[in-house]
């Protein structure tokens, strides 16, 4: 007998029909001899219309009462998911969060889980029920305060209580059937992959892979929770997320996948005199604001006027805030000019295999420049390779770094779609 | 400086723009000097859509999930009302029922108080914060599961909280802007009444007057917490419930109003065989089916045949069901006829004056006389006269008997309309 937890993300639950179908799906687990705990995000739009609510009586909602006003979408499909199941004769028990025993930090709207003590839902466990557990939430262990958790914070939910609670398994279900070696929608012959290490998974949700947040996937590999990626559409076993690069033999070593990205934007800050501490003052401007950078390249000093260039990518909706923050300092710090792109893509090979085989890096340059797209920064890890193109180019060259590394499969694959939170 | 609890209903609440009207309010006592605390019940639908939702997913769904699920609707006003008087520039804290110490028993979906430890919420208040605490919602001291307070429930929270904080006053906000000699609708120059005594109060709820819930004020009573009854939509002071009839100095005591009910229906069990524990057997069965008995009468025996009649009434929506139930047991308890009649009104007058006037009965009786309004059914109490009338002739008897007792104003009211939960 295992303890399998699951995950279903918010369009598996957007209507009374569909909450029946993932019912029958957890009672069937069940009826397997497992015992299932499940973590539910809000159904479909609830989100978006408790945000909108939100900005009508208040444009700038305090975060401890938006976190009291969000939770209520979980609960609410919680406590239906609990109802569809018994329906079915299966005896089921829901948990808010905090009911579950998922603390957090205080930072409401983007709390981070510290613990979780899972006693309540290990005693309906033993009782032989089937425990449902509102995702996205938790409680601040200080002040006792509901908080939210940010992005991704239903993935956090499943795994943290995956781990708490020792579960041999953490499935995550939404409307995608797993990790592709490409996004489908842009390259046809995309192949779903079986087996992927937590290294790999890693930096392909690092660089845009939106099937798993990258903190689910960091929190699942410091816990060693195997995860598996399915779709609540089909009975395909989905992607198994689980083990070490290091396990993985190194004839056995392949690529995994390109990934895209296109929601950065490039910021290049011109003629930064080229002494101690002038580029740290860009980062630091740019930390203080809380923007998250992504790459970052800083030219080689030209001779002539012993100045140098610092190029960095962020988010794009924080683009235009850097920009003028950026250009307000530029008299003061004697920059020559602050440059701004957002229609860029970034275009990202990852994969254990890429240690071991020397001319990856060759292969993927040429694959670019025989499809005629012209690469503006490169930046590369291990087991990753980045570039940025203009965004017009960006599909092409997905394709043809796909073929070239020989990634397709056989058929053509039609699904795919975007996640939950 | 005074502290008021003030509950607000769904219909005051169902709207971004409503929320907004009432956070006004709210911030206003406020800035009077006042501490202030807030229930709110869920906006509008909320509830309804909620139910129908649980419908869809389970017919008959388990009753702690269908607690889980509808208490959502509270955080969600809750936390909506409290942003919008953060917006207004004044401090709120919003507090699920848990969080404000509402304990009660174990029934789910239609639990009872049993305490309030409000002490987070008086903290609260001591810090200068104006608190909102989530309606109809608590939480059951052994198990810690959510439960919800059935009809009437955030009236229910709003007097607790107010006996356990030692508020000054407890005000209800609604649609209807006070309690009124008679339904505005039917009697147009129904009065609205100042004050009126927990008693008299009591009285009038038991009899249909639909403005305050029965429970509320046997609370509201028993910890001698003042109440307040008042519309959202105007600045009327509204009717004050407090005080007992006893401080109501005899000559000063008149009557209160005419109360309607058209919620009931008669069922009178025939030829009853009268020796002892005949007439137990019916009442047994009504109570052990749980349907709330209002009137009953039994005649006197018939000499003829040594069997009694008796007529009783309960909720309409219970009718069917308690006469089938009857119906089945007629052979074995060998009564002579179960007969149905849901077409009934029944119309009370109330007033402490009552006791100190006598001929209040017989003018009752010729008002309705006078008026060709038949009485089928005669019950008082200390403070009351109620008789069961035709349901076509009921507005007929409310206007005669409301006349005949000089309770009208000189003006016509026009708005009036129902109650939240």
């Amino acid at each position: 007998m295992a303890l399998i937890v699951q995950k279903y993300g918010g369009s598996s639950l957007e209507s009374a029909e569909r909450i029946r179908r993932v019912a029958e799906r957890i009672v069937e687990t069940k009826k397997q001899g497992n015992d299932v705990v499940v973590v539910c995000s809000a159904m479909g739009d609830t989100t978006d219309e408790l945000l909108d609510l939100a900005e009508q009586v208040n444009p700038v909602p305090p975060a401890r009462e938006m976190d009291m006003l969000l939770t209520a979408g979980e609960r609410i499909s919680n406590a239906l998911v609990a109802m569809a199941i018994e329906s079915l004769g299966a005896e089921a028990q829901s948990f808010t969060g905090s009911q579950a025993g998922v603390l957090t930090t205080e930072r409401h709207g983007n709390a981070r889980i510290v613990g979780v003590t899972p006693g309540r839902v290990q005693e309906a466990l033993d009782g032989g029920k089937i425990c449902l557990v509102a995702g996205f939430q938790g409680v601040n262990r200080e002040t006792r305060d509901v908080t939210t958790l940010g992005r991704g914070g239903s993935d956090a939910t499943a795994v943290a209580l995956a781990a708490a609670l020792q579960a041999d398994v953490c499935e995550i279900y939404s409307d995608v059937d797993g990790v592709y070696t490409a996004d489908p929608r842009i390259v046809k012959n995309a192949r779903k992959l079986d087996k992927i290490s937590f290294e790999e998974m890693l930096e392909m949700a690092a660089v845009g892979a939106k099937v798993l947040m990258l903190r689910s996937v960091e929190y699942a590999r410091a816990f060693n929770v195997p995860l598996r990626v399915r779709s609540s559409y089909s009975s395909d076993i989905g992607t198994l997320v689980s083990g070490s690069m290091e396990d993985i033999p190194v004839e056995e070593a392949v690529l995994t996948g390109v990934a895209h990205d296109r929601s950065e934007a490039k910021i290049t800050v011109l003629g930064i005199p080229d002494t101690p501490g002038e580029a740290a003052k860009v980062f630091r401007a740019i930390a203080d604001a809380e923007i998250n950078l992504d790459m970052v390249l800083q030219n080689v000093s030209k001779l002539d006027n012993n100045r140098t260039d610092i190029t960095f990518t962020c988010p794009r909706e924080d683009g235009r805030r850097a920009v003028q923050m950026l250009k307000s300092m530029k008299e003061a710090a004697e920059w020559q000019d602050v440059l701004y792109d957002d229609q860029i893509g970034k275009v990202s090979l990852v994969g254990a295999g890429m240690k071991s085989h020397p001319g990856v890096t060759a292969d993927f340059c040429e694959a670019l420049r025989d499809a005629g797209v012209n690469i503006e920064l490169i930046s590369t890890s291990e087991i990753r390779i980045s570039v940025l193109v203009r965004e017009s180019e960006l599909d092409k060259a997905v394709v043809a770094l796909h073929d070239r590394f020989q990634l397709g499969g056989e058929e053509e694959v039609t699904v795919y779609a975007g996640t939950g939170r």
